[in-house]
């Protein structure tokens, strides 16, 4: 049975431009898409309205709701939530070798992974997270109960074995055993996925953890599953300064080309941070149309420079917002887009007001909240080529309805929704949509039928 | 009656050092102090614990739950509050003439700024501001509507009416109409907040808003003011690169120097955002005594520049944090920092990649999350001069009892605070206390006396 919601809301169509409809009225239908959208102005709108008020599928949102696209997290080391927000002060080789591995190892125990996964896959929803790109933990059972939870909460998810099996930048007893077990275990986790999940709600990720973590055979035997299947790969890329020197050290060139000559940089690819990216690294990325998750927050702690968000916007790479939980601290894209836009604005002003003024940053790199609100959706659907993150006929009906916070003056759409993004809290997101279904509400007072 | 908390609490006693207590006795008294606190070692504890119970005036904190010092905002336009997160993407002095002066002229209608106040005072309690520093907007009867909003809800406040006469810098439709005005309505003011609040809960503070909107003789007066009343002063200084410059025009001194010689830079004297500050600049606050508000969200926006956090801490000026709202967007003090320790790390790791790592940015100018919390605190309260900010005998009882997040591993002491610090929501902020009283509570199941 369909059902009509007479709602206004916000879309970016491109990083430029966001559409904003007031009373539209959208049909969900039962293949979980968007059958239709009638607006005020259009000459059967009444028609319709009455239409769907007489088979009784009407859902009108109350004054003051607002129906976004719902967001898409394109970067979130799931296994990391126990972490979110501690040692963040850690350099990142070592952040990772005394604090995130030896978490991650805990994730052989499946209860352990259950109870985890069950709470971040929970608060990601009520965040407004309809999508989200995982990293798991290099356990198979665990990982395949992440997609399992998932699947019972209703969010869409890309998620990754991760594979890592240097035994030069992992430790004993959290690393893959070798090339052959670790290409075995990713064609088994691809496997079951897919038999698991039909419906394709949830879908697999290649998910080399990053080149220092991977032997050069498992690089090679990885960028051939990738060419086999044509799956989606995942890897982390030009993250810090020790990062990039590191893959510069080893292979004499810099983490992109690697990825490339491998067969995991290509259109199906999304790539996390890049902050270090050379001018040829963001062409070549452009050139194989592989995507970049930009993560504001994790960067400022481990990024080692703030990324060229506006000025790769503009040369039309595809670009969206990652948590990098829980190199960010936040669950939240609402922060994550603040952040970028704060991170933007750094960046054209630099940090250092002892030098003048026009030295001090990068000139033209702030974006606006446009932009942000576009990477959070748009951006990070078109990164995972999935037909969502737009309110629009026959995209996938996956959203959010927010409350906008208690406002004293009059707004114009531009302002609503800068004031929507910005003066956000998780408890102003009322309920949450993923392929047409309500998969998430917060109190039953978010739509008017009720009362 | 006295009440005694079981609790565990944070407490930074100076930036390198928090205190972390389990389950201590915190006995409230009836002048709004700290009256006893009674650790678990210490030799009376059982005996205190059970006269506590014996005279039902013992609450237990629910497991989970800690008691944090209330948070100071030191720097806070409550007119400004409807316009929270709107149109940052402006340079200040455009901000201001477009956007923030028509928005403050609104309050000359007491009904408009009766409904906001209330929002914001309420808001700010609700995010564990126990104490904040306002400017007003250049209405007295609107401002003393803050302070009765701030006296009926519970909040310490120090508000001030807001001087602005420069007929070059300010709007005609928005301004003080001359020195002897400005004076007159700044005198009329002080006394009617003295008073009407006796206990001392709300408090004057004479209010150059800063040196571009006020006429020279304006600053001399409110110089002169500030000598016989004592009172506090609050004021921006070397907010911007605009700002800075607009002073070095007009005076040939920096804004430091220019407000010492007025007579407005002096130990009772807040300075917001500081971020433009020359050496000399930063050594004579020190030499006067005077505070700083670090506004790290509003810094990144229309600082030009990331405030020396932590090199001007280690000089032992007294710093504080303020929200700056709406220069931030954010009515937290959890977000703000947040944001210092984000900024500051941005400040030690530059914005530009394509430079060489080791000359982006500023070395060691990182802040820990102590010293985050510390600013929020002590720093805040040493800022202001009153004795609150930690807990500890004597001190105010002006306190929030937070909710951690739910948590799958064991955290250190200095991890716990972290997490708190970091995973936070105002959903957590169970309860708040002012002055020995409790002012907000979310639910009832923060103490286990109801169960």
């Amino acid at each position: 049975m369909a059902i009509t919601l007479k709602t206004s809301y916000f879309s970016a169509n491109s990083p430029n431009h966001v559409e904003f409809h007031e009373q539209s009225l959208i049909e969900l239908i039962e293949n979980g898409q968007i059958g239709q959208i009638i607006h005020q102005s259009d000459p059967d709108y009444q028609k319709t309205l009455t239409a769907a008020q007489t088979t009784d599928q009407l859902i009108t949102i109350a004054p003051g709701h607002y129906l976004l696209p719902g967001f898409i997290d394109l970067h979130n080391h799931a296994p990391q939530w126990p972490q979110a927000g501690i040692a963040l002060d850690r350099p990142l080789n070592d952040w990772l070798n005394h604090y995130t591995f030896p978490l991650e190892a805990r994730f052989a125990d499946l209860d352990y992974a259950t109870a985890v996964y069950r709470d971040l896959v929970h608060t990601l929803l009520t965040n407004g997270t309809t999508s989200a790109l995982y990293f798991g933990s290099i356990h198979n059972n665990a990982n395949l109960k992440l997609a399992e939870i998932c699947a019972q909460l209703g969010q869409r998810a890309f998620i990754g074995t991760v594979v890592m099996d240097n035994p030069e930048q992992t430790p004993a007893n959290y690393r893959d055993v070798n090339s052959a077990t670790a290409l075995s275990k990713t064609r088994t986790f691809i496997q079951a996925i897919q038999n698991q999940h039909p419906d394709q709600l949830v879908q697999p990720v290649i998910t080399p953890r990053f080149i220092p973590s991977c032997q050069t055979e498992t690089l090679t035997q990885l960028g051939r599953l990738a060419q086999e299947t044509q799956l989606r790969v995942q890897t982390h890329c030009s993250q810090s300064t020790w990062e990039h020197q590191y893959v510069l050290d080893r292979f004499g060139q810099t983490d992109s080309v690697v990825l490339q000559q491998f067969g995991l940089l290509n259109q199906h690819a999304v790539l996390a941070h890049a902050t270090q990216l050379t001018t040829a690294d963001q062409q070549l990325i452009k050139t194989e149309q592989a995507a970049i998750a930009h993560c504001p927050l994790s960067n400022a702690y481990f990024g080692n420079g703030v990324f060229p968000t506006k000025q790769l916007l503009d040369q039309q790479l595809k670009i969206g917002l990652g948590t990098d939980i829980a190199g960010g601290y936040s669950p939240s894209l609402y922060t994550n887009l603040q952040t970028a836009v704060t991170a933007s604005q750094m960046r054209q002003d630099g940090v250092d007001a002892r030098l003048p003024a026009d030295s001090r940053g990068v000139a033209d790199s702030r974006i606006t909240t446009e932009e942000a609100f576009y990477l959070a959706t748009a951006g990070g659907a078109a990164s995972l080529a999935i037909n969502a993150g737009q309110i629009k006929l026959g995209m996938l009906a996956d959203f959010q309805i927010v409350q906008a916070a208690p406002q004293f003056t009059t707004l114009t759409p531009a302002d609503q929704l800068t004031h929507l993004l910005f003066n956000h809290t998780a408890q102003q997101i009322k309920a949450v949509y993923v392929n047409g279904q309500l998969v998430h509400q917060k109190e039953q007072n978010w739509y008017d039928n009720a009362q």
